[in-house]
């Protein structure tokens, strides 16, 4: 069985919140294919974008996504990463993609201020949920039907989850392995990131 | 005063080796920016390949390098990635290059399997140095003369820096802003991305 990660790329995506992720599924393939003996691809992990012209991250650095948002293959988890999603926020096509798109996947993930793209797009109404310290009060004027959760990693609310800030997308995303695989794989994914897994307490 | 951060690049590197520095040294502009009022260029990040021409990172993700080798802005900072170098110890003018920008760079920091292209370049011999843990006993084999460390974070010897696996790049560089810039801004670019940084024992 493979699972297909899609991470949604655009301009101003910020580098950690989609590398972390990508990171972290790619990484538990590896070990998973070594531990078990299977091929390498419990996760498929992808890029989609609007288009797939080359884009760039916050900071300058240039992608050329995978796939465009009109053709991809089916996603069973799909992320979305924080950045400066002003634009993003304003384009209906993206949002009714990131509707149809995680009707069909199994979780949908944001982290950071992606989780902004998830509230336009009425995934975290009457949930609880969380966001980057600094975009906590935004977040809570701009969609005040959200149960806003602070000091937490991640917030699980079984098919949207959402992320802390940059870095803590890591921590949500080995998570999700925990969940969908199992809590030894995410351990094991860890130690060779050789990064410590903050769990939510 | 802007210190150029060059990141080399190249056909499966590991992507968290390069984001991690790339993210911390772009966060560490923004936050200072913001904080002293000056405009955004305390640093300057952008990597550097073989060539231009788009290439692959380990797990799939493709980027469009900034610079060649052979034309690039005068690096102050070389950082580099590890990943699959198996090809990359094999070719002479990467090596050469290594070794010509490690002269001139005020410091060079290695991440994860990086460490062994240091190595080729002549730059660890008889220093202390460390790897991913899963590369140990293999950089002390091929290189005899370098001084392994295990169990840290980062080993400093001045010019010559090097990163333990993958996320220990993210820790590394923050000591590389506390000890180019100062302390105070590597806190404050760790809370930007919620990171929490290990320091070493």
């Amino acid at each position: 069985m493979t699972i297909n990660v899609g991470i949604y790329l655009y301009d101003k995506v910020e580098i950690l919140d989609f590398a972390g992720p990508f990171e972290v599924f790619s990484t538990a393939s590896r070990v998973n294919a070594r531990r078990s003996q299977e091929s390498d691809n419990l996760f498929n992990v992808f890029t989609v974008a609007e288009d797939t012209n080359p884009l760039f991250a916050r900071g300058g650095l240039q992608i050329i996504p995978a796939y465009s948002i009109s053709e991809h293959p089916e996603i069973n988890l799909l992320i979305i990463p924080g950045g400066i999603i002003t634009d993003e926020l304003t384009k209906n096509h993206i949002i009714s993609w990131i509707i149809t798109s995680s009707n069909i996947a199994n979780i949908t993930g944001s982290v950071c201020t992606g989780a902004f793209l998830l509230a336009k797009a009425g995934l975290l109404k009457s949930k609880a949920a969380t966001t980057h310290w600094e975009d906590i009060n935004d977040l809570r004027s701009m969609f005040p039907d959200i149960k806003i959760k602070k000091n937490v990693r991640w917030v699980d609310e079984g098919s949207v989850v959402t992320a802390a800030g940059i870095s803590a997308g890591i921590d949500m995303s080995l998570h999700l392995i925990s969940r969908v695989t199992n809590k030894d794989l995410a351990i094991l994914t860890a130690k060779q990131m050789e990064f410590e897994w903050t769990i939510n307490p």
